[in-house]
């Protein structure tokens, strides 16, 4: 269960700045790098890198995309914005506190994360910034220009995952979008892994930038509407009346809070009732709440009830109860994600990255039920492999 | 909710045999046809030809299918055997108080009762029966022969909704076998909706009757098996690892009792440990239990408890609480299979009938994820309608 | 399950204004009397009264009371008030059609239904009613005293069982206020079964009225409160730390409508964390939502969860899932309110009765634990018994 | 979370088998005391006695207790039998492995157990043991004898935390029943916290040497039944029907395998079933599963499913989820218990101690209610006062 005796994993990548053999190396941008999610993205990284767990929750590491050419775990190399500051190796072991990491593993990647830990740059806007619109992208910009640079890094993408940001006032950019227009300046890959508005801003999308670099997103769908993704298809398949599909959420981390406050649920909800609209003939009744319960930490129990009709007008009912923990649902998908946006950069390919529904709420585009994102994202591996 | 004040429906079809029009008519023949499933379907048939109920739960009713030809609801016409002795009409009245259907249901559709409790024959064998297997199978193929001819069917089909039998003595032929081996005699089409051998017994699965007509099973797959056969493909598709995935059952009608019977319930439990270890790399740990509660009726509860590891062992778990009325759930799927079967005969085809999966427990080939049964049954229908 | 076949009844009591024998009569005063719960009340008394149904959910019914010379149930009169139309045979209807009431149940009992119907007397203000506060008492009292002269009563209890109100504007009464102001004119007990403000109005509760008549309330519990009264005094008992509790409530009739308006809700969340903060230690984290969800009918679904901290900091959770039916749970402690204020009023107790807060969410005063209450409320049966 | 940075805790006790100051000591002697409930109580009293950790869930700790003169948890002095090999340091380690003990709490307490681990004495009988019944029951009590002289204790009280024992072949006395008889033979108060035999053997009870000694019994109520106790009292005060009451288990620690057995599931289920027994006026329909799940360690779920009735007979349902860690809810049971017979024993007290319904699923006497449980409780709290 723990890693505790294991080895202190130092591949010593990091002082020149190849991997062994010269391989080119793959920038991991995160917004958000001292968060639950990027922690535990990095650690995670880190000790399968060093084969100190499996890869439970890749797909990347499956047959799927065996062929897809994907850069190695090893080749990633991390480095983030934050307005935080405790350092990554503290929440790291208070990820172990709240029982997201085992205990040990932050020890067993501990030069992984110091070094990582060196690579956060701030953040912002903070309150008082005095900074224009135009200075602090630029300064964004610079940031993962050098990040590139001084790792000696083939490309880098960037994966928001930032907690949600209250919607913003019109015509203004929030900071999810300020980071995106950096990340198009830089000319990087981009994943919004959250709902906040990153790229899906009027002044960013329809840019010419939007148009140089490929771009995924958005909300990573990892537990209440991963589910919802395949239950509204068995409904419909089986053409069953929903009548009613009600939700509740209980999560503490900063996600409870930031989610607290009704602009930035709203933004999480409508990904949530999206997949219903999309999958059911008729959208149910029915609202969804998020609550901040501190108490449970990181970890998330979303409850479900579905009252549907079946044959002749009877009644049914189907309930869900799923807890899991947000950081470990979300790592692993950050990690594909950056790993398929940095090869289809490689690629050349341009624009929002077709085939990868299967990781968001909120896609872009394609079909909404699972089954039928999955057959979408298998697609993708081939077309990665394709042209290699 | 109720179809209280519904015109007494009779279509006055059964005096002459023959639908307006003279179409050609398809016989639907239920062992078992005294039962909560049959009784259900036949009022449902009933209802939804005349009407008074939406198609609710019938994917035959479907754009799906709109192309394959299948005989008309209104133009099924229905028989069955029985040990029972409780008149159709009398049934659907316990069925009302039990809140599978409406009030006044039962009434709109008296005539249509009437009319199909004078076509059922006894079943068998009885206690104290002292026929051969060869005299019973004689007797019910003679029975299938005569209620064809007497309303001038152009064919028909036998469909298995009796209680689960328990586990047969080897060697000899248990009563689900010997209705199989007189569907065949008779030249019928055959659907085994229940986890009984039926044609699954090495004395019929391998004779040349089995190969002159269309058959398809085995044990409708209405609930909890419905559930995992999208839930499994989910943890499967997120390359989760399920380690341990429990149920329980609670259900009270007559295959409640039926399945409180260790025997019998091995050949169900059987189905519903397929699903799992066909759609997740490894068979996960836990049981299925199955009670019998009375007081439930024909309601069933349906717990499962999954427990599964994420990203860097971290542990969750899923829980799902299906609330479902047995019946309701399968007399749609047995008016599909019916229909369906009765399409594919008069196309020609013969032996099992390829595309099913989606409708049963343990079907005889084809995916186990309800997705992938679902496009499968798809290109059924277009073959249904190719040939046309 | 229906008392489809039991013969019409019809005690012929109303006729004389006499019960059989010449015993005297308690009139019960319903307001919102053409609601689900005085429906219910009124069909189920009936019921009860001629034996078609056993007294389950009465305790005035049980041993407890068995001493305490209640009005017996069939010479309990029913009137009320209400703004809406439907008359109550239909109401009664529609109960039927929403699983609330057994087929045939409303017809059993018609003429007494007839009957009270025509006892019912407009409610107010309506919009665009004209009439001054007083106007308003002094009409309500007035249809208090016909009903109590008119049909011979011995007294009469008022039990509001009408929608939540929203919070009233500072100053202002309420109409749940105005009703019980005109009981307290009237000379009648009262009963606050819902969170809407009554008698706690300042304008009325401490006056000489108040002080004239048995009154009790407030906020009838009937379950996820129920289930709260004992779990809370559960882990208190075994002094584990309740850290989290959270809850949502799913219903569909009236009372879904009437508390998704915030303030509604707010009164009735108010009793439902009073139950909280009373029986543990510290009031634990954790937000109670109440949706309306139209498809759920009369049902309601109350799911909690309950984060709480054992031996060494062990995380534990307790989940319940409630679906029950409101008017069925309300309608017989309806019933033995009514019952016990009416003998209470013949024992001369006037103000707030103690020992109710079994009945209660808000009760006035008493412990806190269901326990506790059951102790008092058989201290209150005794002592009703004692004076007699 | 953990007790990672707390200093080594050794008071130094054993050295001199004194306390501070001299006080007399108290022996806690644990059959299985090798297994997670005993590692759990050993190393949880050694933390609490430190101030490392609050006593969530100790009765002992309340002001209940606060007259009785129990002996103080830094004066309880421990051994026991285990048959198992592993060493308490090590299966302490274990624990927080499996998430019942805060990293960092076994080392904290290490020297502790230590100590514990040296005075721990095999037991018996395994497989091939030629020994006789009374050579078993004469070394088993030597054993107790030695543990109190060596360590100077003033008395020591005999609790079996040991896995649940299948039934016993009539006649043979089974291996919890030897250590009980070595408990009377070594005139030590006896616990019995499961759901084996012990005291309850004929040959044992009526004997003279348990006339001698304090004891109580028996099965520690800690999870499912806890619940139902204060669940079936809810529906008998307010008059609802229980018409089912079904319940699921799963468990993966040394319990769930041994539960697996249906042999000793029928003594645990039996005291199960007893809660409904006598709290309801009539048992319900419905069973309970124990299922070995070894995914969920030493984390146990129970469901339960309540099929009642309310008011005219409308159909209603409760279902509770309960996920807990067994050796978190015994352990501060086996405490209390053990504090409170050497009291009892102390002060005279000998036979069965009234008063302990609390902390078992099926006591010698007493209510069967919660609540009715903690007053009688509250009253032995009194009792062990008021001799002092």
């Amino acid at each position: 269960m723990t890693a505790h005796d294991a080895p202190q994993h130092d591949s010593g990548r990091d002082s020149g700045g190849r991997s062994p053999g010269d391989r080119p190396r793959t920038g991991v941008w995160l917004i958000g790098a001292r968060g639950s999610v990027a922690t535990t993205t990095i650690v995670g990284c880190a000790a399968l890198a060093a084969g100190l767990q499996p890869p439970t929750g890749l797909l990347t590491e499956t047959q799927v995309f065996a062929d897809s050419a994907l850069p190695p775990l090893a080749d990633l190399v991390f480095g983030g914005h934050d307005t935080a500051c405790t350092p990554l190796p503290k929440r790291a072991e208070e990820l172990v506190g709240a029982g997201v990491l085992a205990h040990g593993l932050p020890a067993a990647v501990g030069a992984e994360l110091a070094v990582v830990e060196r690579r956060i740059r701030p953040g912002g806007p903070e309150r008082g910034d005095t900074r224009t619109t135009e200075e602090l992208v630029e300064c964004f910009a610079a940031d993962l220009t050098d990040f590139t640079r001084d790792n000696g890094l083939e490309r880098t993408v960037v994966v928001n995952v930032a907690s949600t940001e209250p919607a913003a006032a019109e015509g203004q950019l929030p900071p999810s979008s300020l980071y995106a227009a950096a990340a198009l300046r830089a000319g990087c890959g981009y994943v919004n892994f959250t709902p906040s508005t990153g790229l899906h801003h009027p002044d960013l999308r329809d840019t010419a930038g939007a148009a140089q670099v490929p771009y995924a997103g958005r909300d990573g769908k990892t537990g209440q509407t991963l589910l919802r993704s395949v239950l509204a298809p068995m409904f419909r398949s089986r053409a069953l009346t929903v009548r009613a599909w009600s939700g509740t959420n209980l999560l503490g981390g900063g996600d409870g809070a930031a989610l607290a406050d009704p602009a930035a649920a709203a933004a999480k909800n409508a990904g949530k009732e999206r997949v219903l609209a999309e999958n059911l003939p008729e959208v149910p009744e029915g609202e969804v709440h998020i609550d901040d319960v501190p108490a449970l930490g990181d970890w998330k129990t979303a409850w479900d009830h579905i009252a549907f009709d079946g044959f002749l007008g009877s009644r049914m009912i189907l309930q869900t109860i799923w807890q899991g923990c947000d950081s470990a649902l979300a790592a692993p998908l950050v990690l594909d994600l950056a790993r398929i946006l940095a090869r289809a950069d490689a690629l050349g390919l341009r624009g929002p990255v077709d085939g990868l529904g299967f990781y968001f709420k909120d896609p872009d585009s394609g079909p909404a039920d699972l089954a039928g994102q999955e057959r979408e994202l298998a697609q993708l591996a081939e077309r990665l492999a394709d042209r290699a």
